[in-house]
């Protein structure tokens, strides 16, 4: 440990950061370097916009303000849309962020009118509604991909309902599968991960709009209209809650982690799959990035980058946990964090359903590496075993004992235990029959798993049907 | 930083931990240690009998094993599950798991038929269903308390409908609420935590007994009648995700974590409303702890350690998300270490919700000094705002202006807005009447914010309705 | 939750992200977007120059490329400094990094020769040296804004020495301490943070350039040369570990982590400090932000902000903990997400710390409200029991029953301690003389503690005074 | 989603956690269960009698208690250790934690002398020293335990130092290198880890016994006494800080994320290397678990169960992390949730460290398949590059170039870079010649890495005597 009392006292390095070699900023300077969001959450222009739109319209039907005051407000916002879809928009620093940025903008385009657009409304439950609505709309997003990506998985699936690969656990061969089946596996994931969101969508779908500073309005407004404008189901229902709630960004990350989780089960497959040593799958160059000198390198980029990616929602998850934590109601400026992880989230899922969907479709299957690695092992000796369960009535534990035995005589002549005799397989036991060849290869071993959800290609390709129909 | 070359060479301290001090450990004691988890999934026990006596009567049913044989199960499970509830049951390491307790019990109290049991199924499966069901109870029961919270809620909230305090944001007065409406704001909160709690266990009610190893079963099985008998309502569609899912725990947790900071938020507000600076709100003996000389010193422990388990909770939900990164499918061993953070979280929920919930029961509210906090501070400027807007139909910014002068007139005076003579107010703005004085003060001010969801007593009032009839 | 059945397939919504709503992106969009990272890994661009230049003159001292070679590449890098600096640099999406940006430019620039640069080198040593340049030059400059900050507590905890307050735990008052103690309880954090850079510092200095791409070079380099060039105190050691450490930016995230811990712990302080509840503090309108018409609302805006950026922090320690779990040896693509959350977690503590600090020189104590809160309450009871165990030698269990009765004799007059009669207190206990009203007010309470490290006023000078000459 | 006005109200299950079926539980149950640590800090019982008896020692030689009585006190505490240790001490819920444990205990045996060994001391003071002494001692445990890892894979080392394996990016393999060059890497990485504990060790080596509650104390306490006798290199410098501070341990627990992560790579690389598709590594029986009919699976479960130990230890920094953020100074009941996380992270890592350097000690590497996979896909072709830069001056795209062409010869005839013969070469590069085979085969790629750090052999060695000279 460095002495404290000789810490060297490097210099500031030049350029590095913001306020490092600046230690004459004035307060004010750094005041608003700290409190300016505008480069952040001027992603919500299209939200802001809706709403204000919105609200405007009500505050007229309701007679808050004139219908002249709402036309007028309501051409000065398309044309701030305009202004900013085409790129022209001056977001300016000053007005800190994107709700002062439109409003000081409409203030130009329509004079003293625009003040009145801030009638029975605070930044408070603006920022909440628009944050929900971008939300709301990343989810609907997310759930295209994710039924994207599961339509992929389907195909190849079917694709390969039939082609064997090992089935692993501790990532040491156990039984033959089929590698539709084991794609399936991941269907049923990202399913599950589809229904999370379409749950939180549900639950966040209520409109904090109204909810004012933090005590609701003493306005005549209609909650309710504003709601159906922005397709809310209905007006949260307590305005402290409105504008202090961020559970529902909070239940969209921890769902985006989940998924995540699952993107970073199936990338690590497919990077050990693709090394020489496996040989299972190939990806082509659009997927890969290679060597000019060594041909055969294929590096997995995509596939390495999609499980890096977990890192980034778990940790812009367990950011706005912290910040959240133990903030008192109603609304404190700690929030103002929320955005930030919640958008560096979602653009991470974004790009790691994107490019999981493109290799899913990509993939090249070495069915015969795989159908080798699945053969090797005595992959079937469980079905030797099960076999004398099931035809012999053997106790489990004496079945164990007879296949032990069977895969010692097979391994000490270098053969598989389909190669065995049936003189040699009745010397061990009398009772064993022909019959039982129908389970030594691992064709026969996948076929035989006719359980509800097993790896039987006749099973497989009814989950299949299955899904294909949740999904249509 | 101590340079690496002579970094010291501390003894090991005595008896300080397992294996620090054991350099002689043998490896077989090393891997003992590491890999036995008796000590941890005993408290699975109950799910795993529940399941051996549904997965044998099935089997029984099936004709896979005889009815004698089930029946001698079915009796020798009985009586461990007896055994354990009393206190007899052996628990013994060198069985390494519950599952192999269990089931060489069995072996002892009823024989060689015991082996039996096992026909069909594996440990990961096996494992699968028990952590499922401990979850879906733990789920069942975290709503159950959950719903017992609310309706503390909604009680103290009735009573404090109209007990007026002032509304924060950034921790400074805003505008006044009542305490009425500001607990209502957690019954918000706790609704939407159960009806997070409530989707997942929909979510997770599906069964992955009869997944096997992990590529189902030759046998012929009727997983929907295990499902039928442990209250799942259907198989899991994918034997492989049958045994490598844990989306389940993780969902559980996540749900947990959110929880855990609305908890956090309430307890944060407690410690800080019972310093004797706020004195908004007096715990009993029973959830604070004193000092014997300093009587009026009244800590609020109870607060301060539910405020705590957020961050074990959160904890947890990173513990479980870094242990299922990239896991290749199917079972790895890295899974066993799914149910310390599970269990860790929901003890910690648990009392974090028993502490909470008996914490508003007990609470007494100083209504005086909130009030009197709510009064201070020019807290009703917004209301006179208002007035002026939605009476005089002022522009906002012009009834900004006009009551930036009343508040300087008032604190030139050192008094309150409603003490400002009506001569005064017209002479910043000719057109106010008798009538702003409606507003003026706290009581005005919360009984005008009638829009849906504000903290108009009326409005509470419906709230705390529609939430009593939900819950019953 | 939503039958999956049924799920709705919403239409992904307008402009809202990058790939959600082109689904006919082709793949190599795909990958280009999830791949390029010179949006990111620019800001490397110093140090991507600083090291070639370094490389460059190594390999023309050890022969392995012509002097002539070796200044055309420099001036030629030293002219895409000056591009970059100026604004004029073409950065390129098509050329992915910042790298290789930089040597497409170095091409255009000085023709094939640019080609001799990389020799002996590769991608992977280069982005770790100039990762761990940056992540160097970051520690530096927080080191100065730490030491800033401190010398800010120093200089206000010096004003402070004698200004009592209340010393809190459980946030409720418990003994009197000095304002002065109170900031120098932060100083002493700080240091030891500063501590944990400088240890950083010292243990990243290890160069890793020379590793080429993980196996060594077959050149004849001189890596002592180039560590000497780039200021680092030697090379790293092993070449596979030169290329795939991360540990260097891990360590610096958690000691940020911790040092943002210990900024929200002050900033929470201040956000409660600054209540009208509380009044110890206030801060000017450069660190708070206030209402047009609530003139007396000053909302800690900065302090909150700091507290939040804890969460933005430990976000980003938790990110790359994940990214970089069970990653295998050498270099895998993972470790391209390592340079957003170093840089979002530097970019948080370099603004908090500059807030923090501009908010401890900016704040004014209300020593006036402070000493009355540590008045109140009998705070000084303790002391009452600490007088009679060491003047009248009783056992702390008796010395605490008669200030008990004390106290409750005072509660019951509605006085203090300080105002009870020696007649009084001789009834409680008859060896009390008139030596005890030393003890009884919170000036003499601070006074007496004179322990090392203790709040007497002489204690925290001197301690102020050895904080100085660490930092001198 | 769940409607939240039908969510079904599930009975609480039996027997399945603390409190969820005990509604009835009154307030001071549910108190008493959060707030009752003793199951928990018992673990604490050495430090903190150790710290108890140097306190006594102290407050006699300062006269503050008389000789006899610290006598009394001192035989008593060593009455309790014994008992402790031998397992008869009764530990008692009501007395809630293990410091009133200890006391209750002490009066007990002593009678009311007990009670002055709590003079100038508080339990906040207390239970400070005793962590940090507890804490201080894992530390130096945990530098015993990481020198007999490096030790391990030193010997390792030395014995592979020339046998070859692949070296990999993105898990494909990219160059040579030898197995002992690959293990030096973890010695690179586990010295660092050793010299942060190291670093911690120094700056958490302060004393916080004395700070009494929060204040210092006003007895003539010698803080510099007490520092000595429990091996504390000095007092901390301020009181709040004493009793407030918990860096030390988020420190240790940081340390221990980033050595668990090390841990989960060369865990990651053990699970990879053992499956039979790589074939690089066996681990005995002792460290892997068989399956009685599969003779050839060998499951690496203790390398799964080291990888799934970082989650639990990340879990934990997040978790006190968490507990930390924004906790107002000085003590308050939130830092009671300190001890779970560290105990539970540092046993995680005890049994980590000892079962890698188990395995580390167990594992053999199957050479022959290590350099038969390092020999395949042209992995020497950078080093033809290389040789056509040196020898001959080419520049370095030109010599990508011509060994970009070999080895597309070299492919088409099915053969290695090295059985082209020179006049294959010549034709594509005059200036090549004979030399050149000296860097085509494996082991001479490996030998030409003489760079310092590089793979060469020598320097391979040059490095074990480095780190052993460090370790001696």
């Amino acid at each position: 440990m460095t002495d404290q009392s000789d810490t060297q006292k490097p210099a500031a390095p030049e350029g590095q950061k913001m306020w490092g070699g600046r230690f004459n900023a004035k307060p004010d300077q750094i005041m608003q370097a700290i409190n300016v969001s505008i480069e952040v959450d001027k992603r919500l222009w299209a939200q802001d916009i809706a709403g204000s739109r919105a609200h405007a319209a009500m505050l007229s039907q309701q007679g808050i303000i004139s219908s002249e005051d709402a036309q007028q407000i309501d051409t000065g916002l398309a044309t701030i849309a305009e202004e900013i879809q085409s790129g022209v928009f001056p977001f300016r620093a000053e007005y800190e962020d994107i709700h002062m940025n439109v409003e000081a903008r409409l203030r130009e385009l329509i004079g003293a009118t625009a003040g009145r657009l801030h009638t029975a409304r605070s930044r408070n439950d603006q920022v909440a509604t628009d944050f929900r609505l971008w939300v709301r709309a990343q989810v609907d997003q997310t759930i295209v991909q994710l039924t994207d990506l599961q339509q992929a998985l389907l195909e190849r699936a079917e694709e390969y309902a039939d082609a064997l690969m090992p089935g692993f656990t501790h990532l040491q061969p156990a039984q033959p599968v089929t590698f539709g089946h084991h794609l399936m596996a991941y269907v049923e994931m990202f399913s599950r991960d589809t229904s999370r969101f379409a749950d939180a969508r549900v639950r966040m779908n209520e409109n904090p709009l109204g909810s004012a500073a933090l005590a609701g309005s003493p306005f005549n407004i209609d909650r309710f209209a504003t709601s159906a404008a922005l397709g809310f189901d209905r007006p949260m229902g307590n305005s402290l809650d409105g504008v202090s709630a961020r559970d529902f960004a909070l239940e969209s990350l921890s769902h985006a982690s989940i998924c995540a989780g699952h993107l970073s089960r199936l990338a690590e497959e497919i990077v050990i799959w693709t090394t020489p040593q496996f040989g299972f799958v190939k990806l082509s160059d659009a997927f890969s990035t290679g060597s000019s000198i060594m041909p055969q390198k294929r590096n997995p980029d995509a596939a390495e980058l999609v499980r890096a990616k977990t890192g980034r929602i778990t940790g812009a998850l367990v950011a706005l946990t912290t910040v959240m934590k133990g903030l008192p109601l109603a609304y404190s400026k700690d929030m103002q964090e929320d955005k930030p992880p919640v958008f560096e989230a979602f653009d991470s899922l974004d790009l790691a359903l994107a490019a999981m969907t493109g290799m899913v479709r990509d993939l090249t299957a070495n069915t015969a590496r795989m159908k080798a690695a699945a053969s090797g092992g005595f992959s079937t000796a469980t079905d030797l075993a099960d076999w004398l369960v099931r035809n012999l009535n053997m106790p489990f534990r004496d079945a164990h004992h007879v296949t032990g035995a069977a895969v010692k005589l097979a391994e000490s002549r270098d053969i598989d235990l389909a190669q065995l005799s049936l003189n040699d397989l009745q010397k061990l036991e009398a009772g064993i029959t022909d019959d039982v060849y129908k389970v030594l290869t691992p064709e026969a071993s996948c076929a035989s798993r006719q359980s509800y959800g097993g790896t039987a290609p006749d099973q497989v390709r009814l989950q299949i049907e299955r899904h294909k129909q949740r999904l249509s």
